[in-house]
């Protein structure tokens, strides 16, 4: 095989109480790419259409990476990079680690597979790096895993899979307007009281307990955040319009998509998702913001091979 | 039935990572307690052997949890409670929570069960509070429910029952210093960094999901403390000779139990268990402070009637 096309989805981290470690992978929306085998050495990106992105290897976060695999692997060939964005940059649902990963996911089937997904996934965060100031992976872990992951650790790096269960839909709204990742750090406190860091942790370990029991109630339980929402909601216009509305109509839980201004909700059954998706685009149209709203199933699978 | 005799085991709370949160059941140690209906009303302390605590029910947690309880199922009869404390007060092993939950269940069990475990919880908390000056649960829930728990809130109360892998077995030295749970509170900071906060949560997620999987690895990589254990071990002599001991002989992990001065381990396997508490023995023989040490296993009922 000498060209792959390939869907790298969407993803929600953070999932409201596990800031910086938890993340879940989407189905409705990602970007397609095509990476090609060449004969000349390097890493070229040939074509980008969707957003305006360098095309510069150095600069561009599917570049970044694809460099990082690249060096480790020293291969004999040289690999372009064809990037149909359709996750806008900035959105607040990992459109930088669907190209980081992406790039690197393609390369390494072309090559036979010679790296697992915790070794995609450490050159994928070469490339996150550069859009956000410091290697994450709670984008990364589940666009390249699918599903529901926790980020064990950085160093090692260490990521989990943790269980998924089967009528968990997620309804997302993207009002228009952009929240740079590293504004978004900035705003948030180099400290926070333990009390509050308690709270959190108990919901963590509470939100993991109900994935693997399958206790929607549990966790709608969870899905509260009281150390970043309170900052960095503010950076998102309508936002507890948004999680009034989603919680009125029956969603488990509504939180801030990694830094925003993304919002997501999690819903038992499609039906819920729905409706909630309906009623959240009804209460935002009065907000004088373009946006986007849409149901999506979680994504099992994590990025896939389309030809 | 007019009488009930029980075994009120100990418990470790924190677990490591979850500081407030987490605890789990011990079977080698727990106090007996005796509890007998009486015609007349209200609730007497008749008998305490083992440690010198007060007679007077508003003074002793299990006389406190006892009037609690009393007083919402307002029964025709009154209550007698017989203490044979073989856990040491300020131990770190929960021995004022065995003596709460202890007497609620037993009052319980013999006016028919009017009550859930976590009802108990709720009781027993008040009794806990004139120990550590706040209400806690986190040994309770694990001496009334058994296994691991998890206090995902107090209000409203709710324990969570966690998965416990079948060789996982515990070593407890309890160096016979007091380091009372108040003062262990007081020297915790108000605040703590975010990215502590962060590297614990990730780790109580990982802690959970290792219990539901089975993963001795996972749950070792868990057990680690970068909040509460750089703070209290300063009040432990020998912490780190214990650890180390603990860690090169084979424990998954270990940590300070509770507020201390008991440090418990986890070990995969009775054998290891008995390795490392021989291990520890041995090494804290050098430090002149005197000191018990036993292995048990996880207990998961909880609190039981012996007769």
């Amino acid at each position: 095989m000498n060209e792959i096309k390939l869907f790298s989805p969407a993803t929600v981290a953070n999932v409201s109480c596990g800031f910086d470690v938890l993340g879940f992978c989407l189905e409705a929306v990602g970007d397609e790419m095509i990476i090609r085998k060449t004969i000349n050495k390097g890493i070229k990106i040939t074509k980008i259409e969707g957003y305006d992105l360098p095309f510069d290897v150095t600069k561009n976060v599917a570049g970044v990476s694809a460099m990082a695999l690249y060096e480790a692997a020293n291969p004999e060939c040289g690999f372009e990079i064809e990037i149909y964005k359709n996750i806008k940059p900035g959105s607040g649902v990992g459109s930088s680690s669907a190209s980081a990963a992406g790039s690197v996911y393609g390369m390494n089937v072309l090559l036979g597979n010679p790296y697992s997904a915790l070794e995609l996934t450490a050159f994928a965060m070469k490339g996150e790096a550069i859009a956000s100031q410091s290697e994450h992976a709670d984008n990364i872990a589940p666009a390249l895993f699918g599903g529901f992951t926790l980020v064990k650790s950085l160093e090692p790096l260490e990521i989990l899979q943790l269980p998924t269960p089967d009528d968990l839909f997620a309804v997302v709204i993207h009002p228009q307007i952009e929240v740079k990742t590293a504004d978004a750090r900035k705003i948030l406190p180099e400290n926070i009281s333990l009390k509050n860091a308690i709270t959190q942790w108990s919901n963590v370990g509470s939100l993991i307990h109900g994935l693997h029991t399958n206790d929607y109630e549990l966790i709608s339980r969870s899905l509260t955040d009281v150390v970043v929402e309170p900052f960095r909601s503010q950076l998102i216009p309508g936002f507890e319009r948004i999680k009034e509305t989603a919680l009125k109509n029956g969603a488990l839980g509504t939180g801030i998509s990694g830094s925003g201004p993304s919002v997501f909700s999690l819903c038992k059954s499609r039906l819920t998702a729905i409706k909630v998706e309906s009623a959240i685009r009804q209460a935002y149209t009065t907000q004088n913001i373009a946006f986007e709203v849409y149901v999506s199933k979680i994504n099992m699978e994590g990025i896939r091979k389309l030809n």
